[in-house]
């Protein structure tokens, strides 16, 4: 080994430069996957020792050794030396300072790229776990706002203007079913990272006689990879998260911007709660929506992680090449993104405060029973065009009258063409009453959409 | 109607300005999907037949005008009228010229945007369904050409360097695995496509006694979508979709990249058919790559398909809005470009001429054994630490001498500390053997995976 | 010229593959840049005369033959043969039908290469000068309407909440900033166009005596590009045209939420026209801002076609690559997109129907006048920080009870620990009176501001 | 102010939730501003004493209390309290703590919009600065090894293969003049720095006799934002400059990707110095461009960061959003990666080992000289098109022989058609000399062209 400590230098005369250095460390980012590697390492070395590779003595002084870097990482106390270039490279150094010998025959039988991309498997795996629970949060709170205001109406929306009433319930139902669709790209995640790639080695497999089920069994996989180049250079997985994060990102994103309308000054349906708001350092007045705004935002975010890693990757002919060192830059920022984004929207949904009142009167007001309106003439024989038509001109005459369908007189009917018509139809209770079919605004339509979705979660 | 030929205008006094038609027109990118709507149009209309909400003599006029609307699009003969904004606005517009009122009956209890939101699901699926088969094509060729060169040994690369020696076999099969995962997220995007959202209306539903369970099952979907507004906002599937192509698109590039490599003069790996070359308008000794080029840059436009769309979504509040419109051009896109890359591709690799003689030279030159040679200094009790630095200060000296492994003599490994060393283990044939468990590169491991593979694409 | 028609084919044995093919021909896309591609044969056709490396009577011939292709083209005479894959092999191929052995003279001293990097680049300059004057259109519309309301105030936003009052005008030309600056970018895109490719041949330049100042100064360049590898291969203008693009997209794209913000019947600052406006297939009463969606939505296809250039640009070597054919399905892509947003969004914007009544409704409720509250107990000698607390604590007791800061007592002010404040100072004219620094809402200010944009854009 | 440290909380009943907090909190992003922030602090008070709107006294107090502020955390003395969510909340708590009311008065006439919006742009126009220094140096070194191997040839590649002979010093030159155009987009971007937005506020300018000529120049800016709303809300020079960062990266990239190329065991154009290179924890032999791999991979980090940001700031309404926030995430990313990479590259480049002897035999194998053959035809009378198909097939029958031009004989010759051919003309020296005109690979032309390069770079 030469002075400069690179832990595998025999072909080199000298030592790194430090500009080359500084690009080519990637112990800031990868520090955090040291459970995951001490696990890997020490399954390794059982594997190792239960085939016979390497002593029972050097394998059991390992695995005891790596207990021991594990407690002082944990602890705090382990201590980075400058020549770490990563976690890995870190952890195997204290290794052989603690047991010597035996600790440089922890490498046999595999290579960083084997044991880095089973490292960031794991890894993953455990985020796709906790985050599931988190969605799962989220989903609980949904459905619980909905509960309490089964009997809310508000103004659906079509190009961001007043369209039809929708109970507050299907409204927020909606949500439910984007993250129950979240959840199942989470599962196709963790399906995505079932197979093994330790006993891979750099890209051909190893000549030693590895139990790889041993490893791939006692690490938590169903199999080993049934191919070593494509182990230590597919990246899947990850690209998989990053599309489960970007996809959630999108409804998170969603549900954030329009919880910034809702809260804004104009449409005023929501308080946000004091604990989920922001002041100003100069408008003494304001309360701002910034978990909301956040959420909006960060989609953008999540996408950029993905199309990043996906430009990465791209034309790399086979196997290991250096930028796939770049992965876990992107899969951090989205896993902590993820994680910040679910509690704080968790919280901000479970305290928002309804303003049912501000709702109440938006339903009112309008042409939200102008549809059917339409559909009225059409069950009195009228084509549907035809009722269209007649409508739009009721409204058109109204609206430039600076009056609402509630003020239509039977003169503005008959204007339109419509006559002998019960306006007590039209009335957003009526509206909500009449879209019985399944998924509709129905209050029944809408109960039975409530048990749907709780039998959806239930299990996560 | 106003004179403008908008199809709904009632509350409109005057027409479109043209800059604005421009900017919202969408048939150029719409039309293709005449099939899928006109099926749509037609369970639509006989389950509203079947409900009486229209009267079966409408309802078969609709039919037996849709036919006929059917097989003008088909041959050609359909004609656009300049108000034809959409597809759906074309095809509704022609069926009422053709039947009359019943024509204006066929829109009745439903709007644009479930009829959209179903049309492109059905699109979707068609594709997905398509494009299985055509990756099953690749695949298979790529199995057949495995099992051509399970004998055949070539360089495996690592930081695009000569690492070890692979069978092409193997090499070829890493992307079995890549493209067998790639179908998997093919059957999540259909899994993602079986709710229907036609009966979700404008976004809350319909206020006629439909049927939707009828209508989701007579056009293939498992059942309706559970939420209107979600129904109508989602576009879920088709970001799903994107992520596909996306992964898929990474592949072939690196694939593609690959092959880039493999024909340059200096690698020299394989000769492309002639049928999948072209020459220079200038260099007349050029046979270009072409389709192997555009393969590597395709997977940035799939990657810029699905970061726009999902860019699109993010921050839209419930439930439809236009900027949803642009959905199709994304999707789209990626549909044309992943059916014209993948016949390409298998077209490609099932015609390429591999060399093997230049494969032969360059896995008996350079370093391709010096892993193996620490490995069995390991095997013979050094550690792998103080192996490697062995090893790798005799590939420092035979290289700085312009040697390779091959060349080394027993003065050569005596100057680093490698005593009774049997070289013969440091042949190209040996050293694959040597990787014996699963996944490796030995004759024996590499059956068994080329069996897999053959299970694995049995049934698509 | 072998049977299957490549115009150059001689070290080729058989023709190309169908799905080849497909995937390569490029003619649908680069169909559009006939009148470029004739004018730079022309120069090039003349240059070659000019010097001696055709003969005066070939290079008339060849001016003749383009001159009946160019008018073939414009008519819509020019038929497409099947072997044309791109715009410039047909007009190479009609060229020699029509002039025979002079057009086969006509591809001398130069490629496929540095043609098509001078055609695209003279393009690319046509669409800058075309698209600075649709930017000249809207820039003079926004101030125009600016001058009508310089008078009208609006609640100005933060978090999308009221924050202060600003005059309309003021906050039309923050569009009209962002949309000089656009202007800025478009010239460095121009100046990006200065150097000519042509004679940098495939590669490495041509072997004859070309004078390749003559042609870059026909063609309207400043100077012939200086290294040939870098002609050939560089992206350069285009990626910086599409950050333009994408640059202009996100101010549209602001613009665009505004508008659908302000039309949407919670806020209702405007009425679109009606001839910016669409209509609904269902809800008979819906006005829609499609033209103002559509200019949000495209932000991120513009952005898309920028990171699809990068990412498919990365990682080539020198010199060129099929790969940079793609160049033009994301440069063509954001042109069209430009041009139609441009002079949507100008005509939507010179027919928006401000609703005066309601913004002065907007200013005089809610605390817009709170920062200023605070400003002048600054101005009494408080600090900032007690200041804003005191006013804070005045909002938080006036909004738990339903009023206005217009609403609050001598009691309440007593309450907060405020006495002897002037209320009329919180009056919305007084408000934007008070920032009178350049910048700011005062009338002088805004005036100024107007004079300096009137100024900014004169001599576009 | 409540107990929780809000620095500004009058309204607010109670704290934030800790899962807000987690995701509002920007200090460990925006830490890295506090040299610019304090700068601006000073500026800010120092006007504010010289207009009066604070005493001098207070300002005074201020200013020494802000150096103080500076010393602690350029010392690393400086301690954070919890309530320090951002840098700027942090520094204005901790001199208030050492100056007491006269730190309550720092905030006078401003607002965080204005105060963040004005520190990033200082910091950026640093970066700027240092970042052409270091871009300087690349391109230095660039031209000292172009002068060292002006008599060295190689092949010069299209579609990755031998296309043409070229010098080596053309080669290296190409990227030269990329990199002088990065410069200019570097000098657009600090044009884009050169507005001040300090006295914009909140959004609508202060309601103080502020002088913003004082402040803008004192902060080294031009002139003061001409409009407070544009001013808080634009980031157009953060994404003009993360279009500068994605252009160098995509010449790095391309830089990076032929050093890997021309490092590979098939190529073997250079050997990496060791210092820029690194070995393999498995495979002793190996010696991997980690370096030239990272350029090539971060180009698509850089572009992840350009659509990010553009993404999320496209469909924000005016002024400010907390969305704009993540800014500094992309920013930030894109300035460490570019000072990463630019040192690396340029001791990479500096360092490298041409391997001159096997670019030489690179270039007089195979058909190097094919197209300036079709060119001597063309002399003599030929036309290109039936030059080139002569040559073609003389190609053809060559390489299936296995055979390359320079094995040709005058019965090879013949057979094609060609007659009393000086062969002599088609080796490497007389085919580089051949290209004279401007920009071509003569020693004449390139020696221009070296010395353009050190002129273009002069006065940087």
């Amino acid at each position: 080994m030469p002075d400069d400590g690179r832990l595998w230098g025999g072909r080199f005369a000298s030592s790194q430069a430090e500009a080359f250095d500084r690009l080519n460390v990637s112990l800031p980012i990868d520090r955090r996957m040291w459970p995951q590697d001490i696990r890997c390492s020490r399954a390794h070395a059982r594997m190792l020792g239960a085939v016979g590779v390497i002593s029972s003595e050097d394998a059991a002084q390992i695995d005891a050794g790596l207990e021991q870097v594990r407690g002082e990482l944990e602890s705090g106390g382990f201590e980075f030396a400058p020549g770490d270039e990563d976690i890995h490279t870190a952890i195997e150094r204290r290794l052989t300072e603690i047991v010597g010998d035996a600790g440089q025959r922890l490498h046999t039988a595999r290579s960083r790229n084997d044991q880095v991309a089973t490292d960031v498997l794991i890894y993953l795996r455990e985020r796709c776990d906790a985050q599931g629970l988190l969605l799962r949060d989220l989903v609980l709170v949904l459905i619980g706002r909905a509960e309490e205001h089964l009997g809310t109406l508000l103004p659906g929306l079509t190009h961001q203007q007043h369209a039809q009433p929708v109970r507050l319930a299907h409204h927020l139902l909606a949500y439910v079913w984007m993250l129950v669709r979240d959840r199942e790209r989470l599962l196709a995640v963790l399906d995505a990272c079932r197979e093994c790639p330790l006993g891979a080695g750099a890209l051909a497999g190893v000549s030693f006689p590895i139990d790889r089920e041993m490893t791939a069994r006692e690490l938590g996989f169903s199999r080993p990879a049934p191919n070593s180049l494509d182990a230590v250079s597919s990246r899947d997985a990850l690209v998989d998260y990053l599309h489960f994060a970007a996809q959630l990102g999108v409804h998170l994103s969603r549900l954030g911007a329009e919880i910034v309308l809702w809260a804004s000054d104009d449409v005023g349906f929501v308080q946000l709660d004091d604990s989920f708001a922001s002041g100003s350092s100069m408008l003494p007045h304001k309360k701002n929506p910034d978990a909301a705004e956040l959420a909006r935002a960060k989609a953008h975010r999540l996408a950029a992680d993905y199309s990043g890693l996906a430009g990465t990757i791209s034309g790399l002919p086979l196997a290991y090449n250096k930028d796939l060192q770049e992965d876990k830059a992107y899969l951090f920022d989205a896993v902590d993104t993820v994680e910040l984004l679910l509690p704080a929207t968790t919280g901000m949904v479970s305290t928002l405060e309804f303003q049912t009142d501000r709702m109440r009167a938006a339903v009112e007001g309008g042409f939200l029973g102008a549809t059917d309106l339409a559909d009225a003439l059409v069950g009195g024989g009228w084509t549907f065009r035809r009722a269209h038509g007649a409508v739009g001109a009721l409204v058109k005459a109204l609206a430039d009258d600076g009056r609402g369908l509630a003020d239509a007189t039977p003169t503005d009917f008959a204007a339109a063409g419509i006559e002998g018509f019960d306006v007590t139809l039209l009335g957003p209770e009526a509206v909500v009453e009449s879209k019985k079919a399944a998924g509709g605004t129905s209050r029944a339509a809408v109960s039975a959409q409530l048990e749907a979705a709780r039998s959806a979660v239930e299990g996560w």
